[in-house]
Parts: structure tokens; sequence; C-alpha cells
């Protein structure tokens, strides 16, 4: 790790720049897959199936029949974890659900909100030595809870063309309509345009690789919403002499096992914290499978010394976090001052693989500095808030000449007729 | 108009089809003026302004003493209008502002959402012969209440180097923080990078032309949020024979003088009705001072008589209005079925307008099918919901396991281990 020690206001704007996403221009081959697969629907997609997941099939939707052939295959224990998380996410998500508000801002003026789900929601798993089935409980469940009618998994079918039964069973239980055997470009080019099989839907959410971001970026300029802008995660740890440096240096690791890419930095205000936590780290590293990986992102990460608590709620304010672990005995001064995080883990037995996996809260939250101006997934990201207004005769007659005045003023004449010719009846 | 008698749905599917939208490429032009503007600052902030605002400036902040130098030039009747719609919109924004609710999901692990603002907005405001003041009122109202501390507005100067009286007075008395005298590309460039006298924001807000729609997709590929996609704006009527054909003829007239390219869409349920609105619309087009504009909308615009009211609503959801007036007997059943639209004016006495200027409700709004994923401009819009836990030692105890088993499940025992780290620590 890089030590830094009392970095001035100056020296912290630099050491917060994050590394400079590497903007790989797959254009030319997202555009073309793109291409393909709207103007041959599933034959093109099953034809960039078999080239790119390495799968030969005749068709890519997974029949209902086939999700629960191989649930048996699962330990028990992780069904009953899996089940769990699911009502703890549910509890969270569900109290998020607002009851409509209907204001009448004049007499004879009422204007209110109404939920509406969005109708088609696809949700993309990437593969991998290992399944993550998480990411299908933080994406069906809101999907589910907000009413989404079409809720499409996609994820890279094994090499024997079958999906993984974690991922199959987190889908069955979690309120999945359709899943597809289908990874990367195709999958996503799979759901902006539809196919005979594949259903078009309006958002597409989920993390991945090189490839889907930019397949993502390309669902965009088609118009189709997607969740949030990529990049690596990241993890902000502060940490004075009421932390545990071995729960510190725990979770440093375990965010730098997700990447070399992932972006590890601590906080400390004091020397003793800061010799203690390096001290773990080295301990803790060397006990860990994904060693390679987290030595790895360990060698761009920071810690970094800074005594005072003004100027560390600064430096997180500055960053941005994706993750922000609090282990101070100021955890609420920093919760008050806090302007820009994705999410918060309070207290040294709050770890981020609680929120990764089970606490209720979302693990799909804004990297790379865009917890500035976004929120993570939540509710608000499965639903549109439609605005309704209904105005009487009499209320009309209030609210009227005020609009008449603003649309003359605003040269908009047609405007302020459709008011004049209702004043004028009657 | 074009009138469409009794369509069948896959008629209907090439009926709602929306023109294709001009991708127009200026990313040559753009990135010139966003590079120079990077790296130049304020000075080549003037140059573009000198160029393309066609003024000659030392400075394009607006001094806050010249703020209310001109209000006198502006009538008392629109002075007093401005504030009453402030009221509106601001009573009808406040009611969306949620209190945070704390969740135990388990014994000892709680969960809560806390709302922060986000720091820097900036909204455009395009230039033209009108001054667009009620868009003003539109984006800064909601960011004042989400309590943003810096509130930027750009928009062009007049020949003379002066900013519209009605503008700056929307501008003052809804906590605008500064005011830049400049448009166009130069003025989302700069609030993109920031220069020496614009602060850099976090979200850009505001329509404008295909310069600034260009130039706000720059601006999100470095990393600057923005408000909604562009297209042009649109209404869509339904009407009975209890709606009245002059009101319907004169929301639509409304809709269609915005521009050549405004989308005006009524349907009708019955031939009288259809009939009589023809007649409306052929009417009041002839006093309307923008003639030329809407009948070259109208040319493109569709009435369409569809007798079932199943098959209605069907047309609505497909479509996804930005704008929905509903003038018939069955409002309540269109309301409940509805699942895509943006704004929706419910009877006779409830025109666009209203919703334009001065009801509450915002009028940035998705347009071009977006309603089908895209809530219009509200509170959500102004802040970040941030996701904080909190979890005691015994909680940990309970949730802990489950943890560990999702996480070896996915191979990340980094994960497990600061669990497991945690639980060994009696």
């Amino acid at each position: 790790m890089q030590i830094i020690i009392e970095p001035s206001v100056a020296e912290r704007k630099q050491v917060f720049v994050r590394p400079q996403l590497e903007a790989k221009s797959l254009e030319q081959l997202v555009n073309k897959v793109f291409d393909d697969i709207k103007a041959g629907g599933d034959k093109a997609l099953l034809h960039y199936v078999e080239q790119y997941d390495k799968v030969k099939t005749t068709g890519a939707l997974v029949p209902v029949t086939e999700w629960s052939g191989n649930f048996d295959a699962l330990p028990e224990a992780l069904r009953l974890a899996i089940l769990r998380a699911k009502e703890n996410i549910e509890c969270f998500h569900r109290a998020q659900v607002m009851p409509v508000t209907s204001i009448e801002t004049m007499p004879g003026v009422t204007c209110w909100q109404e939920v509406r789900p969005i109708e088609r929601v696809g949700i993309y798993i990437p593969g991998g030595t290992a399944p993550l089935f998480s990411t299908v409980l933080m994406l069906a469940i809101p999907a589910y809870i907000a009413g989404c009618r079409e809720i499409v998994l996609c994820t890279p079918p094994g090499r024997e063309g079958k999906i993984h039964p974690a991922i199959l069973f987190a889908a069955s239980v979690c309120g999945v309509t359709k899943i597809v055997a289908a990874g990367g470009i195709q999958a996503i080019a799979a759901m902006t345009y539809g196919t005979e099989s594949v259903p078009r839907v309006d958002k597409i959410f989920g993390p991945g690789n090189q490839y889907v971001v930019a397949a993502k970026q390309a669902a965009l300029r088609e118009g189709i919403a997607v969740d949030l802008p990529a990049g690596p995660s990241e993890v902000m740890v502060v940490a004075d002499d009421t932390a545990v440096p071995a729960f510190v240096a725990a979770d440093l690791l375990s965010q730098a096992e997700h990447g070399a890419d992932s972006q590890v930095i601590c906080l400390v205000n004091n020397e003793r914290t800061l010799n203690r936590v390096l001290e773990e780290v080295a301990l803790q590293l060397e006990q860990l499978p994904r060693k390679a990986i987290a030595q790895a992102a360990l060698d761009n990460s920071k810690l970094i010394l800074l005594a005072d608590r003004d100027s560390l709620l600064e430096s997180i304010n500055q960053y941005a976090p994706e993750h922000l672990i609090l282990c101070t005995r100021d955890n609420n001064f920093y919760r008050k001052g806090l302007t820009n995080a994705g999410s918060v883990f309070m207290g040294n037995y709050t770890p981020e693989s609680a929120g990764d996996y089970a606490s209720g809260t979302n693990h799909t939250l804004p990297t790379n500095g865009y917890a500035r101006a976004y929120s993570g997934v939540n509710m608000d990201a499965f639903v549109k808030k439609i605005t309704f207004q209904e105005i009487t005769q009499t209320g009309l007659q209030h609210i009227g000449p005020i609009i008449e005045t603003m649309a003359i003023a605003e040269q908009l004449d047609g405007h302020a007729n459709a008011i004049t010719i209702r004043l004028n009846n009657k």
C-alpha cells in the first residue's frame, strides 16, 4: 500500500484522482453484433452465443421446466442462506415504497404522483468461475416488488450449455420471468431489440466486463435506459484507535480480491492504527486464495494519515466512495457531514460483506465518483413516478390568469389561448 | 392532420413510430469546444461566447449586483404570476420529500436510507426571442428545496450582452446562486470542467437545441450526470363525446406551436368528436401568431378513431406520451390502466398549459417514448439516497453465517473472512 502522511488540500486533490477508465473502442464490434441481432433475431443471437459463449444450442431461452432440475445439486445451507438474504433484501426494499400524496396547490387545483413499474426489465449476470447469484437477488427482488411484468435474466451458459443451479435457484425464488443463456454483447443486443424468444426490455441492469459495458452504452443510444455508469469497485475505510485493525484489514482485502483494478483507500487519524492495519493486511493477505489479485489491487491502494477530522470528512466527500466503512468514535460526525457515498457501514461489526450479500441494502452502487450525482440501485430504479393533475372549472378561474400572463410573456399564445377559451366558456 | 380510422393492432404499431431523431454529428465541434475550455478556462469560454453568442465581454459571470437592476422593466402582473407559480411548484415538490425509514431486517441488523442533495447543479436555459423563465422555476425550485449548495444558471445573453429581466427575476426568487451569460456548447463545457468563474457541476439540467443536446452527451461521457435524454415535445389527447372540441383543439394547437417537430396525437372514440375537433383546429389555427410553425407540426400530426376503450388504453401505453390529456367519461379507467406517460391532465378544465407553467407539477418530462423507463424531473432528480447500515456484535452472529455461506459459494473468500474474523473475536 502507498502510505501518505498528512497530505495538504492540494495533494489530496491529486491523491483522490481515480485512474482514467480505459475507453477501449469496441464500437465497431458492438455495432456489428447489434445490427446483426436487430436484423436476424434469434438466429443471429445463437450464432454469437456459439462464437463467444462457446456453446452450440438450438435456443437461448431456458425452458421453465429446466429451471429447477438441478436444485438438489445445491447444499441446503446455501439454499437457506439465499432465502434468508432474500427476506432481508425484500424487507428493506419494500420499506422504500411510499404512498401517493395528493396536494391541492390552489383551491380546485389538485396535483399528485402515481408510481408505475417499468414494464420490462433486463438483468445481466456475468459468467466466470463462480456463479454471481447475489446480483440476481439485488436486481430481481426490487423488480419483483415494483411489479415489473417481465424480468429477463441473461447470463452466459457454462461450457455444457447449462446455467449454474445457484443462479437458477435465485432466479426462481426472486420472480424472474425469463432466463436466457447468452452473455456479452449478444445478450445486451437481444434485450435491446427483442428477438423471437427474448423480449425487448425498457431498462437493463447489471455489471459486466468491457464488452458488456460498451454494449450497455449502445443500448442507451438505442433508447434503452441503464442502471448506472460503469467503473471498478471501491471501498474507503476510516479508522481511529477504536477500530479493530484486523477487521479493517479484512475489509480492505475483501475489496482488493475483486480485481486488480479495485480501488482500496484507508484513512487513519493516528500512526499506531496505520502501522497495525499495515501489519494485519500483510498477515491476512498470505491466507487469501485470490492473493495475486488482491496484491495487485493493494499495490495501487492508499493508506492515508490525517489527524484532523474535518480534513477526513472533506476527503470522504471529495472521493465520493462507492462503499464507506466508518470505524471511529466520531461515526455520527461523519454521517451527518456526509454528502457523497454509495453505501455506508457503521462500526466495527458492520463489514461491507454484509451489504454485499444479506443485510438488506442493495449492492449495485455508484463507483468512480458517480456517488456525487447518482444513488445506488433502489426501488426508484424500477419505477416511474407519473404526475397527474385535475383542475375544476372554479380552480381554473383562480389559476388561469396566472398561466395566461406567463404564456404571453414567453410568446406562446397558443398556450394562453388554451386557458382563455376555457375561461370564456361560462 | 392525418386521419386514421380504426387502425388494427399491427397498423397502430406503425402509426405510433416516432420520426427517427436526426443524430447530426456535431462531435468534432463539441470536442474542440470542450477541449479548449478544459484547457483555457474563462479565456476560452469568452472566446466562444464572442464567436457563438455574438457578445464581446470581459466576464461571463453576471455580478449579483446586476441581477435586480432591471426588475422594474417587468410588468407587475408578470412578477406576481411568477411568484404565485413558484408557490405552487414549491408546494408540490416539497410534498415529495419523504422521511427516513429505518428497518431492522434481522435482530441487530439496522438498515436505512438518508437523502443528500447533489451539491452542485447546472441549469441551462435556451435563448431565443422569448425568455423561458418558466424552466428556471421548474429546475431551480426543486434544486433549492433539495438543498443543492450551488445552482448555476447558464443562458445566452441578448445582443447587448444582457440577460432578460424575467430570467433574472425567476433566478433571484428561486435560489439560483450563479448566473452565467453564455449559451450553447460553451455553456455546457464550462459547467462540465469548471473555469475560474464558473463552478464545475455534478449534474446538468435543461432543454436546448441540437448543439446543447450534443454537448450534454459529451458532459455525460465526462462523468457529469444529465436530467433526461432529448426529444421533441409531444401531447396525446384522448377525447370522447364529453370532451369540449374547442378545448381539445386549443390543447393540440398549444403543443403544435412549440415547433415544427412537435408530436401531436388525438385519439377519439366517435366520428362526431373527430369532425368537431378538426373544425375547431382549422378555426383556431387562423388566430395563432405562430400559425406557420403550428401548421407544420399539424401536417405530421394524427387524429385517430378507435371506438374500443381497451384499444385506446393500449394505444396510450404503447405511445408512452410526454403529456397525456384525458377528456372522457372513462378517465379513471385510463388512469388505472396507465403504465407509460410523463404527466397526465384529467378533465375538460385541465389543459397542459397549467402544468407547463403554474399548477405545481414539473414540465421537464420524458419525450420520445422514454416515459417507458424514465420519470419526469422531480425531487429525486436533485438528491442521492445513500444507504446506511449498522450491525451489532450479536446481530453479526445472526447474519454472519449466511454471509459466509454465500461468499464462499461465490468464491470470494476475503468477503467470508471479513465475517469469520469478527465472529471469532469473542
